[in-house]
């Protein structure tokens, strides 16, 4: 019962008293300030569609948007608040900080998104407001995605306070990121591989790069999955069964993830098919390595839990474009098999040699695959040919039309692959800036010994106290 | 171990053997023969859609209801069934009876509410049929939920078959009020703060008033989170991320809920907008609160797990009207307090004051939100313009059309303050009466002594002899 | 301890470090090579759908067929992967063996299906391709669902390669025998109570007997809910929490699943009512026989999480017809009771009579129900009338057109009742064929006595030498 008692009288050097509510008020009411000037419903939204169906003589109300893209936008949200939070509670003591702290930092950030992607996608210049719709509250589950992706790196060291700063300048990142991949460049990321994935897990881990923590062993035995804890194996798999279902969460949701923003009809259609595929293929790859790795030839829960879901992010770039369902499966395949290998080689050769602390094992699941991503989305594109895609499909799916009618596939394959590397150079830069910032000593972050550990930001005393009474009876 | 050893020597008072049975076949049996009589498809289920397709110009299948409003209904019916039963699951003792019966009280309101909802507004004047389609099945999803919000008042104190005859009467009441608001006083309430919320909580608290134990704390042992049981701080962990998890369905499935039953196209789009919004702001004002008012500026679990929805109930009435983003905003920034400080101090003042004891603490949760909720509908009704909803699109909203031709929006915003007095008027008159009903000796009901225990109506005896065992293991 | 020392000196016979991932990947390979031969997007996934939009001047990108199932899609996606997979992890020790094989077995298996189903239902003549869209995944998702209803009656007594054999020619025997019925006879079964539930059942009950082992119950101990395990009632509960968790799942989505892949339109409509008041039914009926059957009334968690979901299997085949509502209620009404007879009475016989060890009991809650649901599919078809579908109505339901344009509801009906008796022949023929070919000693399945563990296949080493020291820290 060591380990129970020692956290009982641990020291608490971390009071957040003051600056969590202070930042969330301020927070807040920044945001209802700035949502009162500038955001207002778009034309689908607003009571004014009636009259704006008849002038574009739309037939039907099930031509609105909202149809076309609502039971994806749910599947997303559900991916953001419980997925990508469930997925982080696998360590002995933290859970409530992986999915109460994702809740707050997604809360915020949904926000702040609306407004940073509105300003560059969704400004209606003849009013100076931010129009938005079901498309906007979709982008900005995703923007907050790659936040939530970098917190996987830094899980259990940073402060409440710290994630929402992180959360602020990574919003900020993201939407200037995109804005220049997608609008700029013209590259398309229907998945976010690039946009999402790629620069997500790089900021996060440049920011535990900065914040490298050389005693962070002396919390190493709160740092671990239940399994090595120190209760029932009943338990153990109980909780092991809530993790793997959050896994099969993301799993099933992930090809409507993929297609939540593709084109309408075709484009969505494809997305989800090829994601569906996709992860199929891994999950067989996946227990393949994850069976010959081990001594025995047995399973290692671990993998299945995170290899599993590499395909979805693999594909997500490509997901949109004619990718042929044989094409999906053999992406799959590979990253199965990279995603399974980094959990054994790579991960730890990160921590040791270069000083990468990643808790969640973010490289693993979103920055190698996403990498991947791009790169098989630009040579997918580049590979595109009238005969396979059709005059009209090829203009439709790369969105060949105004300043961009002139341009071919081979380019716009390179332009994918320049797409790839802004979002290597942000998630890198961005995260080593932000990294800076949050090494002030300022942010009542843990100290080396109480990282991973609920019992600084959470009120689970009694629990102690319950637990300690437990021993003196099994003692008795 | 103690708790465990006298769960099992206690005293069984409540055999439900006969009564339960007979109540399930009897009501089952009813429903047949009325089901038989008077319900039917109505033209968009039945077969003869190809012709009334046909002779309605409609040009699309996609045009038939179910496909503008399934996907809500599926979010709608897992909040229902999942998120309401286990958001009740924090009793240490009690997290068969909270989901178990929470199951059985819904399996049966849905049917009396399609029965009774359709006699009000579903029936065929030529035939005198029923005609029931996919909004029937969420508006008798939503009747239901107002029972289960009541449910949550008295949950651990009241028999199976006591549920049953208050979802019996709280259906019936809710049919009937819901008539009057929606169509008497032709007031507006798509996510039903007034109709569902306001109306089922002050039901539910009037007959946990009218049932008052004043001997309850002869089991306030089992009353109590899991978090001061007996158990290992992994367990209460477990059961906490549970019971977040199902918080968290709710919160995410609640802009489906305010826009299920909203207008086709943009007030369906509108309300879900409004709804992500409002609940996004909750979250920060609540864990501001949370941490403000406990000593080290830790957060409570029980906050985070509540107040988190309470913005999601507040918006349901205005949810479809031009509440305008920030609106929606500062609905959420209040609720979040409020609800917060409703648990800090409002519960015990409830209980010790009132004589009223909420076991849920629906008060905070729907209570005072709904009745916000209420507020905002009427003063966002009154205030409604021309100009900012478009002559055709104020009349849409507010449907002024036939005998409600001639209202504007300020009288209309009296009529919605008169919604919201009807509800809280049928809530406390009719759960005032229910609770007589419910205290004659007849119903089976626990002694105070064995309230919030499973043991009295479900078969969990091997866990007792079992933990006895493992207390004699851990000794030797 | 003593559950928890033997099992880490425990034999270990069953090494598939190679067999595994041998099989996974030449299946992931021949997949691969076979999707880059055949497989191909239809007209409404491929790029070329733009054209296609204009020559069959189709208004909207929202009549792709994507828009009319994908809803249902995902709903059915988490039944066949959460749902089934949990459904099964009530065993002690074998929750990873139920959720992760579930996950490896669907995820192989609708690759498999795809093919298999396409080359019966999709092929392209023009081309000899197989022309995949959003229904063929829906197809692949039930294909499979066959398959891990054959998993529940063999659980925990077969290794993860014949669970892949079983896989491998379990989706073979469905494709032929789905063609048979649907097309060959012409009988309807959009729930698939026959095609999908019969022949699994009765698929995996063959099987099971063929496998028949006497000497089980040397790992009887292991064979048993949470419930008589040596873990505290609150761990028992979380577990059973959890197990009416994925249950409510399984029941919310039901609609979805018999709903799916029904006619557009009204048929989509009916088949989700029809099952939304049938499970409705169901509950009630359940909790009233399983508080009849139990000495003091009280309710056993067992019948209400298998029980409460006959009434959706029994109404699959008919949920498009027009059964009419109270039609539904009546079969939702009898299947509760012979489903909860089943376990309390059946499932014993069934073992020691008839040497069928069903671990999951997947008699009762697919097998009669499935039977049951076939014949309601053939009484409802024989007595379809032309006044109660209308001319169209019923030439659109039965599909009475090309070949069978002569066809009668009369007639109808006996091919229904024909389908039935495929189903049943495949399910018994194809299981007796299959269980021959799993006996071959060249598996890898674990000994009697080794059943129903983790161990075996699973990397759970530390939970076993933590629990150890657990018990020493108690002792000491």
């Amino acid at each position: 019962m060591d380990g129970i008692r020692n956290i009982c009288d641990r020291p608490k050097n971390t009071n957040i008293k003051w600056s969590l509510p202070a930042v969330c008020f301020v927070w807040q009411l920044s945001m209802i300030i700035l949502f009162g000037v500038f955001v207002r419903y778009n034309e689908e939204s607003d009571t004014h569609w009636v009259d704006y169906r008849k002038e574009k003589n739309i037939t039907s109300d099930i031509e609105n948007d909202y149809y076309f893209r609502y039971p994806s936008f749910q599947d997303v949200h559900v991916m953001i608040f419980v997925g990508f939070g469930f997925l982080m509670t696998f360590l002995k003591r933290y859970s409530f900080g992986a999915v109460g702290f994702n809740f707050l930092v997604a809360a915020f950030g949904i926000q702040w998104a609306l407004l940073m992607q509105g300003w560059f996608h969704s400004l209606d210049y003849t009013d100076g407001k931010i129009k938005i719709g079901i498309e906007n509250l979709i982008n900005a589950d995703f923007c907050v995605a790659g936040c939530l992706i970098a917190y996987g790196a830094v899980l259990g060291k940073v402060s409440p306070v710290q994630l929402l700063v992180m959360t602020l300048f990574g919003v900020t990142l993201f939407a200037v990121e995109e804005y220049i991949i997608l609008n700029v460049l013209h590259a398309k990321d229907a998945g976010g591989s690039m946009v999402i994935h790629t620069f997500g897990a790089y900021y996060g881990l440049s920011i535990s790069w900065v914040l490298y923590r050389p005693n962070l062993d002396r919390s190493k035995h709160l740092n671990g999955s239940v399994y090595q804890s120190d209760m029932f194996a009943m338990i153990g798999n109980l909780h092991y069964i809530l993790l793997l279902d959050c896994t099969l969460f993301l799993w099933m949701f992930w090809p409507s993830f993929n297609s939540a923003i593709a084109d309408h009809g075709d484009g969505q259609h494809r997305a989800a098919i090829n994601t569906y595929l996709a992860l199929a293929s891994t999950v067989l790859t996946t227990v393949a390595m994850s069976s010959l790795f081990e001594k025995t030839g047995k399973l290692d829960m671990v993998h299945i839990q995170n290899s599993t879901l590499a395909g979805g992010v693999a594909v997500g770039t490509a997901a949109e474009f004619m990718l042929s369902p044989y094409g999906s499966l053999i992406v799959g395949f590979f990253c199965g098999i990279i995603s399974t290998l980094g959990y054994i080689y790579f991960s730890p050769f990160l921590e040791e040699k270069l000083k990468i602390q990643d808790t969640c094992g973010i490289h693993n699941l979103h920055a190698m695959p996403g990498v991947i991503g791009g790169i098989v989305g630009a040579i997918s594109a580049a590979a595109a040919t009238n005969t396979v895609y059709g005059d009209l499909g090829l203009e439709n799916t790369f969105d060949f039309t105004g300043p961009f009618a002139k341009r071919v596939p081979t380019i716009q394959g390179g332009y994918q692959a320049a797409g790839l590397c802004v979002a290597l150079c942000f998630g890198i830069g961005g995260g080593i800036f932000v990294g800076l910032v949050l090494k002030l000593p300022i942010w009542g972050d843990p100290a080396d010994e109480n990282c991973f550990d609920d019992e600084i930001y959470w009120e689970v005393r009694q629990t102690c106290i319950k637990a300690t009474q437990l021993k003196i009876h099994s003692d008795s």
